[in-house]
Formats: structure tokens, C-alpha cells, sequence
């Protein structure tokens, strides 16, 4: 227990969104500061951390003091530059640590690492010319999607491929960037386990939640999800062998497809998710806490569920329908305290609680 | 609904204690900034606040100056000089309101109040003069205990008095203070009911808690209390009555002592309390977030109880059994981010989750 960070200690956060904020009130419970780093202003993190640090991730000066002023670096967000996290590492640990980060950049690096684990992905092939894209079409067929490998440079860079007469427009697409051709995967229904892996290598899951997504944004995730015991077990399984095999520290959430054939990885994120906001209300340590626990050496906390829950995102003008949703029973509202609800912002969720069947 | 304080407003606290601390995170919870009033540096509530005013309740440019920034103002700690409520009330709404406030820090005026509501107290009479002293104590006999009227100004100012041989001593610890003598109470435990009324005058109360003290300080609460289902339909008639009474908005802490004859008011707190901890990890929404949303007009949310609790204040040196806390089963940890664990410092508090029988 001596490798606990010493309460009072301040724990820096990469990203001020809800993520940032949900994990700064953990902290506080835990008896933590936190630091946030965000280059936007009024990011919703700051209303509930100790101190913000509003920069660019190019400020090597603004991110050097924020590293002088913590005892330990985690995100909220995984596409933090190269030459900001060689800037942080060298006077921090960060945690969860920079190969989790990489590969998650990275779908071609998740897919090999995935797979040189056992594990079962959507067949994949790596396109860099419309050659390779012509070669991975013919072994994996269509339909299937082209990707860019890497998130986040545009937001973008997704092309659905119905025929092989639409190769040419959805590289195009692509603007040169390497990319993967995935084959399309028929599978029921899509679960997540948010698990965690103490400093001391423990590791702990929640229960898994079935997710359903609207327009490319989680809708809800329900907990139990439809699983047979067995694939409740695999999928507990499968998450602690990619926790280990990264001697990871921290949350991670691992959003895996049910099909005929058992469960196949979809992808993982190396951070608190979204799909593990249940546990707020369904457990005596929710996946922020446990994130904060693993990162400052505690023990990992208690994950079991004490209630069912299902977990709304309110996205957009979903948060016209609050003052409805704060009469209803067994309802518990959290809010993000953003400004403005856009199309496709998350806004808030809400947890509604039922007793454990 | 259009009376709800829109979100992005500030609600001003007065104090910054743990109380603050965790209304703070209830109200971002709500999309609320807070900002803290609180005349001691490095308010526990400051580490999860928008913003903290430190300056002394006598400074009244720095209270003009917090009224300026808040849309409304709440507070954690009662015993708020008159002219510094004065000062805030001709700026901003001051919920709950005064007359609480006076009643609560009055021990005369609040047991006339509570009498005239036909409750119960202990016997109590007012004592300014031996000649009362004698007189009180010829009606309510010994055992008693003489406090003074008002709380706070020195902490202390209880003496018992177990035969009349000691009431000059006892006087004389009063050091001329308007005081009260109280009969003792033959009660067989002590319950507390935590309940809330909303802007629009609806009521809501959780079940009620069991509360055992240690040194005079509260050590557990446990939910459900032991009471007859007549006594829990009482319990919370009776919070309702002293709320309405009062055109309260907020929540409230009533205790009550459990005797043969029914149910006796020891006394009532006008803010969250101690014993409504256990809320947090019981109930869809707990007992800060219920005061917030009855200080900013929502809705009261959903306080039915979705488990039993029993809630563990950690008390001084109690913080170092925290290590091993954080290991045991269905144990939600709560720590307050103070730095020196004194004798009789409330550090922290854990909640123990198990089913609901």
C-alpha cells in the first residue's frame, strides 16, 4: 500500500470534456486535486477541478508547467500529439501508459495486437494503394468499410463499399491517408466491458452492458445485457488478457459484437467510457473511481452491480426533455454543464435504476 | 418549470466544508457552476467549485461582491452573522429562508416552534436567573441538562445537573448566556429524517436512518431504522409539518428520539446532514442533489431508497483504516480533502451497499 499517491496529491487530466469532469468528482471523493489540460476555454471539467490550464497540446511551456504542478498524468482523451506526451512522460508516469494509447490510435496496430492475442476482430487488411484495396476486397469480400487507420485528423474517413465498382471514390476519400478495408461482421447485438487493471495488476469488471447507438452516437446501454453465462465469462476473460498483455493501468472499455460464432473485439479505449456511466448508480465504485483508484495505486474498488440500470445519453435537444425526465422514478440525471447543445453533443445522461434481477 | 434556475447559473454556498464540497458536486451534477463563501484558506469545497470568495462574514464588500457573482445562495453552516444575511438577502434569494435559519440557531424558539406545531420535545424551560434555574427544575426535575440558547459562540455551554446541589455550578458555565434547561428523555434510539420541499411546495423525505454518536459526535447511521411502519408514517408526517410550516425550500435534517410514548424532536438542521449520507449510494438522487434542486426550482427527484446502507463517518484518526476500507466488499469511500487529521475531525465517510430486505 506504500505506493499509494499520498491524498492531497494532484492528479492531471489531458481533456476537460464530461469524461474530464466525471473523473475530477472521483477524485475529489478519494480526497485528489486535479489539474485539467485543455486547450478550449470553459472546458466542462473546470467547474470541478482544483486548477485549469487552458493551452494548445503545441505549448511546450504551458504543458511543462502543468507537469511540474502534478503528481501524476491521465486523459480523457486518447489523440493527444506525439511530441506533448514525450514532453509529459519525461517528468510524470502517465497512466494508462503510452503503448495502450498507440495502439488505440491506431486501427491497424489494435487489429494486430487484438488478434496476436487470440482474439477475434472483423477480418482486416491494411489499403495503402488501390492495389492493396483490390487485394483485401477480393479476400474479404464486400459489403465492407474503408477507414483511414488513424481517428481523429478529420473526424472522418469512413466509406462504405457495396460493390467493387465503388473502390475508386471511397480511396479517394481516404485523401492518401493510410487506411484498413474491415469486413462487414453479422452479429445481434454489441456489449461493452469496462474493466481495470490496478498498479499492482489487479484487474476488475463490471458487468457487461449491451449498447444501442443512434446515428453513430451511443444511445443506451443496459445492464445485464443479453449474454449466456458463457459469453459473460469470455467476455470478462478477453478484457483482462488486453489489460495484461498492455500491463495496463487504469479503465479501459472494450466494445465487443455478439455473433453466432461467439464475440469478436470491435475496439477499445483507453479511458473511462461512455457505455460504463451505469455504474454511477449501479455500483459501489463506478468507472471513474476505479479509474482514479488505478492510476493513484489503491486497490481497485468493489465493481459488482447492486441494481440493474439503464443508461440514456441525452445528446442534443435531448436536454429539452430534463425537467420531464426529473419527475421520473428511479431517475438519476447528470448533466455536463455545457453551454450550448448542438447537434450530436453530449449534453448529459441519465441513469434509470431498477432492483438486481 | 420556468421557475428552474437555468443551468450555467452559480449558486453561492456559504461555507466550504464537506457539506459544500458535496452540494458542489450535486450541483454540477445539474449543469450549476458554485461558488463558495468561506472565511477559512483551502475550503475542502473549493477543490470542486467554480469559484471561492475567502474572506470573513464581516467583510462586507466581499459578500456584495459573492451576492454580485450568484444567482442564488444556499448554505451549509447556520451560523451566519444577521447582518451579513441582511446584506446578501437585499441581493439574491437566500434559500432556505430566515426564519429557519433564526429558529435553528435558537434553542427556546425552536422548541416554541416545534410545540406549537402540537410535536413533542423534551421538557424545557427558559433559564435566565437562578430563581428560573430553581423554578425549572422543580417542573422538570433531575436528571437535566442546562445549554445555552444559541449555538456556536463558544462550542461548549452544556452542563448536566443530576441533583439540585449543582446548578450554581452549572449556571455559572453559562457565563450569563440566555440558556434552557431540558429534561432528560428516556429514548431506546435515535432516528433522523432527512427531507426536502421544493420551490412549489411539494414534499418529499427518504426513509428514515438510525443514528449512533460516539463522544457526541454521530458515528453510523443505518437505513432502514428500527421503527414500527406507524412510526415511520409519523417520522415523516412530522418533517413534513415543520417544513411546511416553515415554507421551507431545501432539505432538512430532523432528529428524532424513539421513546415508548412515540416519537420526541431533539432538534432540526435547516441543510443537508450528517446522518442523510448514506443517500448518496441508496437513493436514484441523494439528499445534495435533492437540496439543489429545491434551492433552483427542479423537481424534487426520486429519494425512495434502492438498497439498505449503513453509513460509517471516519472520524480523526479513522483516515488510516482507509487503506483497508477501500478492499472490503460493497464499501463506497467518501473523503473530504482535508489535510490534518484531527481529534474529532469528520475526514470522510463510507457507505456499506447491501440489498433491500
Amino acid at each position: 500500500m506504500t505506493d499509494i499517491l499520498p491524498p492531497g496529491s494532484t492528479i492531471g487530466i489531458l481533456g476537460g470534456g464530461q469524461l474530464g469532469r466525471m473523473l475530477s468528482v472521483a477524485a475529489a471523493r478519494l480526497g485528489y486535486k486535479t489539474h485539467i489540460y485543455e486547450p478550449a476555454a470553459n472546458p466542462p471539467a473546470g467547474d470541478v477541478a482544483h486548477q485549469v490550464t487552458t493551452a494548445s497540446y503545441e505549448d511546450h511551456a504551458a504543458l511543462a508547467g502543468f507537469a511540474e504542478q502534478v503528481d501524476v498524468i491521465t486523459y480523457e482523451f486518447e489523440n493527444v500529439p506525439t511530441a506533448a506526451l514525450d514532453l509529459l512522460e519525461a517528468r510524470r508516469p502517465i497512466r494508462p501508459n503510452r503503448r495502450a494509447l498507440a495502439i488505440s490510435q491506431d486501427r491497424i496496430l489494435e487489429k494486430d495486437f487484438l488478434t496476436g492475442l487470440g482474439l477475434t476482430t472483423a477480418p482486416y487488411a491494411a489499403v495503402n494503394s488501390a492495389a492493396d484495396l483490390d487485394a483485401a476486397l477480393t479476400r474479404i469480400g464486400t459489403p465492407a468499410i474503408l477507414k483511414t487507420t488513424r481517428l481523429g485528423y478529420d473526424g472522418k474517413g469512413q466509406a462504405r463499399i457495396m460493390s467493387p465498382s465503388e473502390t475508386g471514390a471511397a480511396l479517394a476519400g481516404m485523401k492518401g491517408a493510410a487506411s484498413v478495408l474491415e469486413g462487414f461482421v453479422d452479429f445481434s447485438h454489441e456489449v461493452s466491458v469496462i474493466a481495470a487493471r490496478g498498479l499492482s495488476g489487479e484487474v476488475s469488471a463490471y458487468d457487461p452492458g449491451e449498447n444501442v447507438h443512434k446515428a453513430g452516437i451511443l444511445h443506451t446501454t443496459t445492464v445485464p445485457a443479453r449474454l449466456t453465462p458463457a459469453q459473460r465469462t469470455d467476455a470478462v476473460l478477453l478484457a483482462a488478457r488486453i489489460l495484461n498483455a498492455l500491463d495496463y493501468v487504469g479503465v479501459m472499455g472494450v466494445e465487443l459484437f455478439v455473433t453466432p460464432a461467439g464475440l469478436l473485439v470491435n475496439e477499445i479505449a483507453p479511458r473511462v467510457h461512455n457505455s460504463g456511466h451505469w455504474t454511477q448508480n449501479g455500483c459501489a465504485v463506478d468507472q471513474f473511481e476505479q479509474h482514479i483508484r488505478a492510476v493513484t495505486g489503491w486497490p481497485l474498488g468493489d465493481g459488482s452491480r447492486h441494481s440493474d440500470v439503464e443508461m440514456l445519453n441525452l445528446i442534443g435537444e435531448d436536454i429539452d426533455c430534463v425537467p420531464e425526465l426529473a419527475r421520473q422514478k428511479h431517475t438519476a440525471i447528470h448533466l455536463y454543464g455545457k453551454a450550448e447543445a448542438r447537434p450530436g453533443r453530449k449534453m448529459g445522461h441519465v441513469n434509470r435504476v431498477a432492483p438486481k434481477i
